[in-house]
């Protein structure tokens, strides 16, 4: 589906003027370095900005020194770009001449728009309405701006430039948050990690974060996004940025904050943002491999180990070390992490143990501080373990080793050319030198001191060569049904016949009207059956007694047939009855009993219609036990979100029971998404709870169904 | 309990000559300060130790400068410490002469024994029978030794000092890996955190990890213990020291590893640890406050902000941040840690509001980076959140403001006054300013550039601090039962009757012979009641349809009698037939039924009778949603055990249940708990399961109980 929905490369490259212009007016233009309509000159003019600068302002003929205009008309041409740097009363004036000057990038400074008040709000929507009638990509308003060091392009008021302008690398930053993103940057830069490319959004009023990670999924200056995010504002750019990402192989670590009920209360109070739900901001995260890092730090760990560019699709991890104790520690971190670290073949173990007859081979492969006493054995056990292993990751761990004056330039050395041999591998190394890390970096490793830390951003590199090989493949043909949604909100019987037919089963049952055509019916479904009264005036049938289970035969049926008929008449004399509802009785304990589950669709506000599917009763409600989707989807998917379930053991047969018709519900899972895409927006919820699921072969049954449509109800 | 089983410091204070010697003979000393024998002198010679050293060596007449002496029995008096760096061959031997001596204190660095094989493991058994009968407390064998840099003595020949000796600082290491050790000792110096005293226990003959502990818990030379650990290897001193440590207010953050399955086939490849399950260790640590890490970098945030001495009994965090971003990411640590964040008082809410009009003083409070344009702002806000908001941590955000050649210097000043206004308080400081760290460390700030690392570590300062405040209470008195184990394991019906009569209830039931005593039975017990078939030789009583439900009157007593006895007849005819078990039936399922949960007992090699109670079902076997706790305990302690099930809310009314009667459950786990502890080692195990909890109110009843024995069957 995404691979189609996704549109070209150039449709993100409409930032260009934006992010790399060549000519820059600024409007509001001060004279003054260190005022925020001063800051882009004097940062431009500081890192030799490669094009033209052309401040406006109407009261100076030279500003920082540069030829000043007295207006936007008087500009000798439109520019690549503008910076709107004047009070939020003007910005509208200001940016209405910029499109009549036929300028198509405008980046907003001027804060007092929808962060601030009701009125603010108002103002941004006419601003945003200018800039649409112009056709005009805005950054903005209230944003830090943008830089691009490539091309010394600075058309940003930040102030982290005091501990130094950008250094050379291939990570870039795209931030909702000015204060964060540029937060963010700094850090990178005290770790000696190159982020050249900064973009913040502001209040989004045009561009979206979506448009910002997308274009710089397609920028050759990019390798890999950081992304910080308090509320994804829109759905179709932002889907196809990180589908374009992923297919690009850029690989985008993002901060989304607000994951916490406290967090949620704070993003709300801090922007005005419409922020989804955060699982299913996670499942669409989890769906294109983009990897949520928990801290800033985690963030700039894996955007370090990513910058190597070696994501293996299927990750195994091999572990070198002179500690056993970190070797433990490090396999804790590997199972945690969900790394597999597969022990090395028997006989490259037996050989090992020959070299060093203490040393435990197995992986961790702890070569023991022996080695230390006969360097040369460093090198044929790193060699083992890169060959023999052949493990896409490796984390050397050599503590103080390397820093140490006799041993420290033979490990170097010998490792180096290890390394120099399997360059397709992901090699880490772990130590305490931090004079060292300079060097080893130098030769190719990527540096952590703490071993666990090294795991986390190994972890993520599989995470994306996953992804990144879950792309290649042909995005999977989910045929959509046709489907004709009721006027109102449908009755129970309704729901389960509008998706039964979507192939969504439901339990088998008919409505009968007398006694003959309730045994008729239930010869038909097979013993045993339920017996329920109905009525549209009766709603808890079972506070009457209105239902009957264990029915076994035809004189059981007529026989019920009857009492619950008496039993309305005596219980609510003034209800309509329209008969019996003979139903199919699933059996839901013991041997051959279905297991309980639950499937729902709602409507996103940002992403659409999104299925969900846990384990019945206390693991939805008590343990928040479910899995999330974007419809629509197929049926091995379905299968993903199922075998994702902490419960899903219970499918498996855990506790004696025989495995239950997991293909049957996947299916029915596939198209429930279907049906959901297919209904449109008038669709407001779907819930199937219980879907009762059999034994393996035997298929699932929707025991109840509602479905909510807006404004609907009967 | 505890508190009466601790021993008193003195205890621990046997350790003193292993850690404080005046003494120091060297057994096996080299001229060569890079051996093994060689580099203890090398490094007390460098650093000064302050007492005597005594090289033993019978080849030489001096060793590095120093007088030899040609044995042991040529030394001028009993060593306070004599370190053994012989072949494992003669370390028996060498180890009776210290003791005839009168050393009672010995470092055996020699290796060869447990940890290489078994003839390995039967000379450590003899080196340690040598060890007892002199009375020797004997660090090792196969141990890198200790150090004590407060009296610059050095028993240890790690290689770890290339890079500078310990600095000063509040902190000792206690690991049972030499190699780990010495790397946190490295780590924490490569981050200018003191760690003088590391003491590493290699194969535990007879000094253990729990003596160690003990002994940094009463020493003044350390305030803050860092622990590594594989495996527990006795319990009594490990929890006497765990106790003395808390009750000395000294916060323990320990690494122990092997959790993951992966780890612990790796923690018993390593060394021959009798590991205790990993989970019943976790239990012993909570129950004492000490604070697990999961990482080594956590290990040390946690140490470096513990060596304040600030420990919050009951800790709350206010926020002071110039990012809102990063006060959402903060307050999502907070929420995920556990740390709570009440909001400021409306007042102060207001008061700042009009300072600054567009700040956020909720709590985290955004002062907005508008006060960097109004430096006093700062303070204010700062004095704000600590007197108005009354926090016991306060963690302010500043990114890179800190570093500011303009802002910097007058945030230092105002946020120092305001510390220095309030010393009780827990203040860390996240900032982007390497260079100023050193700084605000002397104004007495903890200071952490990622502020999702400074929320871990306040909240383990809580933790630590709330373990404290439990330690000041009286321990509870926990009366054990006079238990008389049977002979052999004993029945269900008599399993049930000892654990009654100690106070875990079970379901009212009477084995009745005839259908007079059946009916009653069934009075008394009051009806509906539940008919089983009593015969030792029918297993299977559901199989035959040898149990009967839903039993409401005398009639159909004597009836379901007959039936019962009928079928048994039919289906096992040559089975003894003792009667009919006429019990109370328990609803479970519907508006008043029970809630089913589990309780159990086993007998951990390591910490005895150990305590488990989860909910029944799926979430023990498929969510090992379940809770230890040694035993003996109260009731109030098995209600936090209940209440710290995930599955908890089911008790608490979920899914429109009543809500359960968990004091009676409570009890009955507490009861269980002093049984287990009062029936002895015999007993194996308990299995309560499955537990039926009814409303409140009406207490709890066992269904089901087994109890095991050692060797008895019967």
């Amino acid at each position: 589906m995404t691979a189609e929905a996704a549109p070209a490369n150039a449709g993100f490259a409409s930032l260009d003027a934006l992010v790399r212009p060549r000519s820059v007016a600024i409007i509001g233009a001060s004279d003054e370095p260190a005022r925020i309509g001063g800051r882009p000159i004097a940062y431009m003019k500081e890192r030799g900005f490669q094009g033209e600068l052309w401040p406006v302002n109407p009261k100076r003929a030279t500003v920082q020194g540069l030829p000043a205009f007295a207006s936007v008309e008087a500009l000798p041409s439109a520019p690549d770009v503008a910076i709107i740097a004047v009070p939020a009363d003007n910005a509208i004036a200001t940016l209405d001449s910029l499109g009549q000057k036929g300028c198509r990038a405008v980046i907003v400074f001027s804060a007092g728009f929808a962060e601030m008040d009701e009125a603010g709000a108002e103002a941004q929507e006419r601003l945003t309405a200018v800039a649409r009638r112009h056709g005009i990509r805005m950054l903005g308003p209230n944003c830090l701006g943008v830089f691009n060091d490539a091309i010394r392009f600075y058309g940003t008021f930040t102030a982290s430039f005091e501990k130094g302008f950008p250094i050379p690398g291939r990570i870039g930053i795209a931030s909702q948050s000015g204060a964060y993103g540029t937060h963010v940057f700094a850090a990178a830069l005290d770790r000696g990690l190159g982020a050249p490319v900064v973009i913040t959004t502001g209040n989004e009023a045009e561009v979206a974060l979506g448009d910002v990670i997308g274009w710089m999924a397609q920028a050759p200056e990019v390798d890999v996004i950081c992304a910080y995010a308090e509320g994804i504002r829109e759905s179709r750019q932002f889907i196809a940025a990180l589908d374009l990402a992923r297919r690009n192989r850029k690989p985008i670590v993002m901060m989304k904050v607000g994951r916490s009920q406290l967090g949620g209360a704070a993003a709300k109070s801090h922007t005005a943002s419409i922020a989804g739900d955060d699982t299913v901001t996670q499942a669409v995260l989890d769906e294109f491999g983009v990897v949520r890092a928990r801290t800033t730090e985690e963030m700039l760990d894996i955007a370090y180990a990513a910058t190597k560019k070696i994501y293996p699709a299927r990750n195994t991890l091999g572990v070198l070390t002179v500690s056993g104790g970190a070797g433990v520690l490090i396999s804790d971190a590997a199972e945690q992490a969900g790394v597999e670290m597969p022990p090395m073949p028997e006989a490259a173990q037996e050989r090992l143990r020959q070299l060093v007859p203490f040393c435990a081979p197995r992986n961790p492969v702890d070569c023991t501080a022996q080695v230390t006493n006969n360097l040369p054995l460093i090198g044929e056990f790193a060699e083992s373990v890169a060959r023999d292993g052949g493990y896409t990751s490796i984390l050397s761990f050599w503590t103080q080793t390397a820093a140490s004056r006799s041993v420290g330039p033979s490990l170097k050395e010998q490792m180096r050319k290890v390394r120099a041999a399997y360059p397709d591998r992901l090699w880490v190394m772990s130590m305490l030198a931090p004079d060292k890390v300079r060097e080893y970096e130098a030769d190719g490793w990527i540096c952590f001191e703490d071993p666990s830390r090294a795991v986390t951003a190994i972890e993520a590199m599989g995470r994306f060569g996953a992804a990144f090989a879950r792309a290649e493949q042909p995005a999977p043909e989910v045929p959509l049904p046709q489907v004709t949604l009721p006027e109102a909100t449908p009755s129970e019987a309704v729901a389960k016949a509008l998706l039964a037919e979507a192939g969504v089963p439901a339990v088998p049952e008919h409505a009968c009207s007398d006694s003959e055509a309730a045994v008729m019916a239930a010869e038909k479904i097979g013993y045993p059956v339920v017996l329920k009264i109905l009525s549209p005036d009766i709603l808890h049938k079972s506070e009457i007694g209105g239902v009957l289970l264990d029915i076994t035969d035809a004189d059981a049926v007529k026989h019920g047939f009857a009492t619950l008929l008496e039993r309305a008449k005596h219980h609510a004399p003034s209800a309509r009855i329209e008969g019996v509802l003979v139903a199919k009785q699933i059996p839901t304990r013991g041997e051959g009993g279905a297991v309980e589950m639950a499937l729902g669709v709602f409507r996103d506000p940002v992403f659409g219609p999104v299925a969900m599917v846990g384990l019945g009763g206390i693991f939805i409600e008590v343990l928040k036990d479910v899995s999330f989707r974007r419809c629509p989807f197929d049926a091995a998917e379905a299968e993903r979100m199922i075998r994702s379930l902490k419960g899903a053991p219970l499918l498996d047969g855990a506790r004696g029971r025989p495995k239950a018709d997991v293909a049957a519900l996947a299916k029915a899972l596939s198209a429930l998404s279907a049906f959901a895409a297919a209904a449109g927006p008038r669709l407001t919820s779907i819930d199937v709870n219980p879907m009762l699921v059999l034994p393996e072969g035997q298929g699932c049954y929707a025991a109840d169904a509602v479905i909510e449509l807006e404004g609907g109800s009967h």
